[in-house]
């Protein structure tokens, strides 16, 4: 991987603070990437992904291999220059959304055949398949083919790690791009076992990063962070780990303090258009009608283009009037949070007092839980109040 | 008005290069006014009206006073601060989108009783109440209630006239803001004798502004251009001219022609939504099949975000993936290309050469059409042609 180099600048506990160089340019460890599922982050455009520091974004191999198609994308100069972001970009492969397709779908030892979500029209991914469609989007970083079971079937587990092995194999021999780092998946569901066995065999093919898959879909935050314990000591460390698909703040600290180095996930842009804001002390769902004649901003501190013009109170107008506007400055505001959270934790470990961090972190939190429960109390002995 | 002036730089005819002065800043005409019904010109923020180059924005009173309430704007600052807009805003009465209520509106002397569209509940506008509405707004052009008829219905346009007329004295007296100019609406349909009673009466009234209302509503351009023939020189030459409503390019030059000063119109922006892009070549419609793979942008010679950036081909997939952001990149196409046309007409009439430069638009305007229609027919006989 001439075009990619790994560097870990700083431990903290197991927590790196690390840079991925890539032919797009520098990724700074832990790093949080906005998923741009069809050649776009939703509401946004590339130069608001880079005034909000995104560094790597994340596109969809079965979203694009449907539409607009990855030949076009290819036709087109790639995925880069058909999207305009010039900066990182990374493509799962496709094994995620397939296999959500549940009924839609048919599994082989060669590959898996799908009906599309769109047209219903037949569709088949076979591990070479998807690097052919992966090498021609172009991203910077591909993703092998995997099939992602339910975290807590031991039998289904066990029964997919074999084939998602060998398919990580045909992934290897497949992909020929130097300018794309092609990563493998470690699988094996909540099953330290399986999760040993499966990073052992795919640290042997040498893939110059790991991805953890398979979490967050269905096991316990406890689960999910029993299973990082086991696997992360497992994988190379010289290597960068990539936990797929998560993305809650909670479980973004409580990865990175088990040594993962970036991440993905819908959900910062996904509750955004439903109108829920993150903020340092939770989530608050701009709809509530106490934000009606709310002069302040989403969050007192932010310093995001939303914050530092808007009201609470406007941005419930537009969301109360259903104007897509109001969905792009939820948007800006939740990714913002994200990515001054990574900024913080890149800081904290920098400086060596990530688990002060965390431990800060998990209080203000827990406060937060706390004073709403109470204030749930209060409301409701106020509204059990006899009237005076 | 002291918080306002009005200059005229330089005539080309009937065309007037001029400036109005408000308490957010100036106005230079010919100025088109982005339309932002619900305080927010759609899909996009103030940021991008002022890098679009916008002087003015239209907000709809019939739509702040139902969502979210006019006096919710006034403790929130007012409608500039409440929508982060710090330049001119201009509010319309709300007589226009009453009156296209139809059958759920009811008229009488002292005003109009209708329904919400949004709930059905009853309202009532009178002269009075729609000043205090608009004065609590606090938009810097306000404009007076008045009655939107038919322009082809004679008996219909005599009766409204004078109601219309008495409203506007009415609403004259009601009006005390210093900070927000009062403008009246000249009624009258494509009838020359109403208009210019309409224009004389409302003359005597001293507002410091007119407008031109009850146009493109249903007569032809012809009509529409006859009947601004003899408005305009009806009207004080030292106040600024407001044609409501229109917005198509070849309209605008005519109306400036003839001596109007500026406008306002959902056109360019509501286009942009169906994915029909305004170019100096006319209208195209990015989801039409010939740009799947098209690597120009939407317009060679335009320097807008949108152009500057990205394919007619990643503009046709957002559009065909119904990714919001095509809805914005298309706006921001659509509001650049009006406000360079507002620049070019300016421009223009500063060196003496707008006749010059309509003769040139239109010419450009019919070649596009032969060539369209060139277009069609080749199209038609391709697909009557024997196959091969």
């Amino acid at each position: 991987m001439s075009h990619f180099s790994f560097a870990v600048h700083a431990t903290d506990g197991q927590a790196r603070l690390s840079q991925l160089d890539t032919p797009h340019g520098p990724i700074a460890m832990p790093a949080f990437a906005p998923v741009g599922t069809l050649a776009n982050v939703k509401t946004l455009e590339p130069r608001d992904l880079r005034e909000l520091g995104a560094s790597l974004v994340l596109s969809n191999t079965y979203h694009l291999y449907l539409r607009p198609g990855h030949e076009l994308v290819q036709r087109m100069g790639g995925l880069h220059r058909f999207m305009g972001w010039e900066g990182p970009l990374l493509t799962d492969s496709g094994g995620y959304q397939v296999f959500s397709l549940a009924h839609r779908r048919a599994l082989d030892e060669e590959g898996v055949t799908f009906r599309s979500h769109i047209d219903g029209s037949s569709h088949r991914f076979t591990p070479q398949r998807v690097m052919e469609i992966e090498q021609a989007l172009g991203a910077d970083i591909a993703m092998v083919l995997d099939e992602c079971a339910p975290p807590l079937d031991r039998a289904y587990n066990e029964a997919a790690l074999l084939r998602t092995h060998r398919w990580a194999e045909r992934c290897r021999e497949a992909h020929s791009r130097p300018d794309q780092a092609l990563f493998g998946i470690v699988q094996g569901g909540i099953f330290p076992d399986l999760r040993l066995r499966s990073a052992e065999f795919l640290t042997e093919l040498d893939f110059p990063g790991y991805a953890v898959g398979g979490l967050a879909v269905g096991e316990s935050k406890e689960q999910m962070y029993a299973t990082l314990d086991e696997t992360c000591p497992a994988l190379p460390a010289h290597k960068p780990r990539y936990l797929m698909g998560v993305g809650a703040p909670e479980d973004i600290v409580e990865a990175v303090y088990r040594g993962i180095d970036f991440f993905d996930c819908v959900l910062p842009t996904r509750i955004a258009r439903n109108g829920a804001l993150l903020t340092r002390n939770g989530r608050l769902n701009i709809r509530n009608e106490r934000f009606a004649e709310d002069t302040l901003p989403l969050e007192e501190d932010c310093s995001c283009y939303t914050c530092r013009t808007f009201s609470r109170a406007y941005l419930r107008h537009l969301f109360k009037a259903k104007e897509i506007t109001g969905l792009r400055l939820a948007t800006i505001h939740n990714l913002h949070f994200m990515l001054r959270l990574m900024d913080d934790i890149r800081a904290a470990i920098g400086s060596g007092t990530f688990t002060a961090f965390r431990d800060a972190f998990h209080a203000r939190h827990s406060i937060t839980d706390q004073a709403v429960r109470h204030a749930q109390r209060q409301k409701r002995s106020a509204s059990y109040a006899p009237n005076p």
